[in-house]
């Protein structure tokens, strides 16, 4: 049963995730695991078509029409994470100490499989598919709006440096019971700039940015793309619909293709540029079934943070990330490099 | 000339740290070059004795009476780090506009280089030697809190995926001119506490733990180490002066041998039972120069944060970290463990 046990002193949050329980002794030669299993890893993988047995069944996927769930034919592929940190039927109640407080471990957790492809990479995939995972996740967003959870994370680990224990292209929902703290503090924020300069915080982010231009990165009709001011990670890039928009779940069909277009586009230029880095893809969305005022004056978009540097020490005692590279020297690489390798194709 | 950023959003700051700059090529083929590094590196290591002119200048050191300062015949040495994050000399002003704040980078970044021999591991340092390390920290502890700072953060990354990238053994200092966000999230929690309870919750939390046993790792008469209950790593575990102490720079000297003993004790289970895996250990304390109310309801320790998991998209997302092994197995395998090692010793 896993659990949500709260800190006393930070009173930030934990999960301890009994379903992917490791026992000690499963930490002890992990490297020589690890190379096991990239030897092993194409005959084997239960994300591959033909696998399709080797995960729970399926609760969503784009499939040929005359296709059977759980067997091949499909282009995107959702099922429950077999090793799940959270679970739907935790019903237990909240206990409670002077010190101590904890929570039944009741969310959701799922696999996206993006593409039957194992050896896929997100900036090379055909533009309609990458349109079909973003159909496969707001379809997800939405499903799991209606059932009295509070907040939604999608995410995408990249590489092993960033989490990804399996190589098939794939991406991950975790849906918790309450809002997270990093969440509550952005929404905080927000509102308090809401109230004191009536307009979204993040709007104005975008239009100081496109006027700036120095750290932008790419952009669209429907998107903008860029480096932040305070980039925790070198590269650390962030892309918003330019048109205020509470939740990812909202997002129209015909906004679809340009969303898809800079995604790529901001993803080939960090793989060209950095020789195809690990990075955690973050989606940042309004909370759902939340007040009405914290939802409208959030304001959805992605944080693409390359793993480059390791957080260590003084990041976890400080919570002040060190960052090497300027962000308006990030933002000028990242659209460059492209050019030069455009050049590099013309000559 | 390198900076601290604050995020309009989260308000959380960054260390855009020029001294180290890295452009986006120094990125690439870092695995190569990490590979080059380790062939070379204990002819050229600039923290073995004889090498000492690679380093800047020694600021203090515990060396034989008879040896001369930036010369072999040290115990412990302290250098400012030549890649300094943060810099003394940073005069500038505070540049504010409505979405964006920055700070000049000043404060102290300093390496301990905590033995001469350059493959010693710490739970083998003879104990004298820990000792030293101890007081180093503290000599640089109370020298920094003279300076008009506000906080100073020790801590000690060992293992490359930990962030240490020399591997002579070494820890390092930073000091910061305002109190960091995640220490300032504890003190207010921390004052809110003591005026509710009339008592400091990192007392009561050692009481309840001493009582319940069930997290316990280790202790001695003047410290207690134990796993928290909202674990955010694998074995994470804490350390604790038993008695109230606001300041880790107030230890007195008949504390220092209880100190080593028992970090000693920890950081060798750590390395028997998982094949000494790579942590940071960081070190919590009051704040310097700040109110003196906030200062004496603060109670210094050592967090010690193994890293065998991998903090990717999740936990970035939410600020929630997945903990597969819940503390209780944790500290029951720790202390056991070692006593099997002892049995087989006798066996």
């Amino acid at each position: 049963m896993p659990e949500f046990r709260q800190d006393p002193v930070t009173q930030n949050w934990v999960i301890i995730a009994t379903e992917r329980a490791k026992r000690p002794s499963d930490y002890v030669s992990t490297e020589d695991k690890g190379r096991e299993t990239k030897a092993t890893v194409k005959d084997t993988c239960p994300f591959c078509p033909g696998n399709e047995k080797q995960t729970p069944p399926e609760v969503f996927a784009l499939r040929s029409p005359d296709t059977k769930a759980d067997s091949p034919g499909w282009q995107v592929r959702v099922v429950p994470n077999k090793f799940a940190a959270l679970l739907p039927e935790e019903n237990g109640e909240e206990q409670k100490t002077e010190l101590y407080r904890c929570l039944p471990g009741k969310g959701v957790h799922e696999v996206i499989i993006e593409i039957p492809e194992h050896e896929a990479s997100f900036p090379d995939y055909p533009p309609q598919q990458v349109i079909k995972v973003l159909q496969a996740w707001r379809q997800r967003y939405l499903q799991h709006s209606q059932k009295g959870l509070k907040y939604i994370q999608i995410f995408k680990n990249q590489g092993q440096i960033a989490g990804a224990s399996l190589e098939h292209p794939h991406s991950q929902l975790l849906a918790t019971p309450f809002i997270p703290p990093a969440v509550s503090q952005e929404l905080k924020r927000v509102q308090e700039y809401l109230e004191k300069e009536e307009s979204c915080l993040f709007c104005d982010l975008l239009e100081e940015e496109m006027q700036k231009g120095a750290r932008v990165v790419a952009f669209n009709k429907k998107f903008l793309a860029f480096c932040p001011y305070a980039s925790r990670f070198p590269f650390e890039t962030w892309i918003f619909p330019r048109q205020h928009q509470s939740h990812f779940g909202e997002i129209e069909d015909e906004n679809l293709e340009d969303l898809a277009a800079i995604m790529q586009d901001v993803l080939g230029r960090l793989q060209r540029a950095l020789q195809a880095p690990p990075f955690n893809l973050i989606l940042r969305s309004a909370p759902v079934n939340g007040e009405t005022q914290e939802i409208n004056g959030y304001h959805w978009h992605f944080q693409l943070l390359p793993r480059l540097t390791i957080v260590a020490g003084f990041e976890y005692g400080t919570g002040i990330y060190i960052n090497p590279t300027p962000p308006e020297l990030a933002a000028q690489f990242l659209t460059q490099a492209n050019k030069e390798d455009e050049n590099d194709g013309e000559t």
